[in-house]
């Protein structure tokens, strides 16, 4: 008899929480099978949704707390006076074995201050990262770091790369994925300090990685590499710049396609691939991005989404537990950090 | 008799120069009335192309010179060695009066440190700073710095929401463009010190400015602001990202409406209407992006565009100089300044 997999949920966080979250857990029920779920929230809130989502209902349980970290609090704060928070005891679910991943919708800062405290970092590692998949030309692109840490230093943007390589790995199946450091140029010369340092870094180690140098901004929508690595400030407004254009670009089409007549036949024609095209950019089918460098699966939710977003992000977290993602990713690490050079030992450590 | 217009060509910039370039300001001179040219670079490579272009050859002189700004040059070297260049002798045209602004697809740096020594910057202005308006959900954004000073610090960011505020009412025709300062979170708590620091001086300045506060990156698709203000290399990055996926999702609709029978019906229904809405998202009628906070028109086309997209940019400098773009911004700058709160000045100077 298979063992039922428990993922830990933030119920407070995120902007329509926990509404929302009740929702997007019933949604997943509907399409997982044997996942329970740890609840972690305001009960005299959470229950009277229950009622109204069976599914969800029958893989809940509710832990109750009154407590909840705020879309606007510091990390630090959060860390501080946080302890009963439903951020915080989820991430505590994990480290104790109760459950096998955490998702949260809410803060992003707070998560990882608190996921990184009570989780731990990987050997080698600094400081987690953000990192998911984006669509590409030729399929996906993984990025990071998408938000978490705002000034990097060379030896951070090393252990990014070190962090995707392995990611993409484990996520796309690759056997030898492409790394780009993302930059202003591609001449070498262009860029500023950290990007520069990492690039020499990357390119004189005899890492077992496949460096392919700077990329620019266009190159992630082309898949020019398997993995972009960037600081969280300039990936974070890629990665939204991205959501907004694409936003942008999904309305002009349903106004041009019903600016006429006409173009309401061919729209009805061409109805079913019109349909393919605009789910394979809805970002909700892209939501949920790893903190990835932590002993634990910590899976980050857009704040914003809807129920159908939020059920992806769960299934993004029950898909890594499933694929023991970060037994994949230590034993990586490991592997990757004996033949290490002494330049990056040196920023590593 | 009007006057014709005299407009400053760098010959050997960009990618495919000088082939693109002439057969640019062909395209250009079929659209245009009474704009004459000064075409510096490699006479023996340019005569040969106007003899197959007779509407440019109708209206270009060749300034010629052997030497050019090579697309991997440091810009300290370029502006030091490259007095000879096709870059440096068009921008001197403009200093010297013989032409009323200068368009170049070479050297972004290299561009931007000789315009800046030659041309110098206007009264209050640090550096110059690349500005471009791109499509958003309600008209146009204004989005400046987009790749011409990698690090940015508080006071530069100050100086880029005055001279983009003053842009955006030319060029959009807006009475009082809002500004936000782009950021990886609204909350006021997250970014680095220069966007925190900026958005302090604007926020308690008395400056006639519509300061919004912080944007994200899906802000410049939805249209929240007018003018998007940010460091180089990450608006650079943006600007890039933003093309490879308006690439990506052009790529993607073409294939899902060729993807069978009835899908290319529809396509042929819809035709009219799709071609207008690929139409708004060629990147090639975005071409064009001008060094803003210099004595002098000087606009960068980018370096891979072909002659349809040069077209563009030199069509983006006439229009600035019929518009009297560059006394506007002096007048509403040197109107600005007098206002201007102690901790600006101190900042600014």
């Amino acid at each position: 008899m298979a063992m039922n997999l428990t993922v830990a949920i933030d119920g407070m966080g995120g902007d329509n929480a926990p509404d929302m979250i009740v929702a997007g857990i019933d949604m997943a029920c509907q399409r997982l099978d044997g996942v329970d779920f740890l609840l972690f929230g305001d009960e005299s809130l959470i229950s009277p949704l229950l009622d109204r989502f069976p599914d969800a209902k029958a893989h809940c349980e509710i832990r109750h707390t009154e407590e909840a970290v705020s879309s606007d609090a510091k990390p630090s704060v959060a860390l501080r006076s946080g302890k009963n928070t439903s951020m915080r005891l989820a991430i505590d679910s994990v480290k104790s074995g109760e459950a096998e991943a955490i998702v949260s919708a809410g803060n992003t800062g707070a998560l990882m201050a608190m996921a990184t405290v009570v989780l731990k970092t990987l050997p080698g590692i600094d400081r987690p990262a953000i990192a998911a998949s984006l669509p590409n030309m030729k399929g996906q692109t993984v990025m990071l770091d998408l938000g978490a840490n705002i000034d990097c230093d060379a030896a951070n943007l090393v252990q990014f790369a070190v962090m995707g390589e392995v990611f993409a790995r484990a996520e796309l199946g690759l056997a030898q994925p492409s790394i780009g450091l993302l930059n202003v140029g591609v001449e070498g010369l262009k860029g500023n300090e950290a990007v520069k340092e990492a690039a020499a870094i990357l390119q004189s180690s005899s890492l077992p990685i496949k460096f392919y140098g700077f990329v620019e901004g266009d190159d992630i929508g082309k898949g020019t590499v398997d993995v972009v690595v960037t600081d969280g400030f300039t990936g974070n407004v890629a990665l939204k710049t991205t959501e907004g254009m694409v936003m942008l670009v999904a309305s002009q089409l349903r106004n041009a396609l019903t600016s006429s007549l006409i173009a309401k036949i061919g729209a009805l024609f061409a109805g079913g691939a019109l349909s393919r095209f605009r789910n394979k950019f809805d970002p909700r089918r892209y939501n949920g991005a790893m903190l990835v460098g932590l002993n634990g699966i910590c899976v980050k939710s857009h704040g914003g989404t809807d129920a159908f977003g939020f059920a992806h992000a769960v299934e993004v977290a029950v898909n890594l537990v499933r694929r023991d993602f970060n037994e994949v990713i230590k034993e990586d690490l490991s592997r990757l950090m004996e033949n290490k050079e002494p330049e990056l030992r040196s920023v590593a450590n």
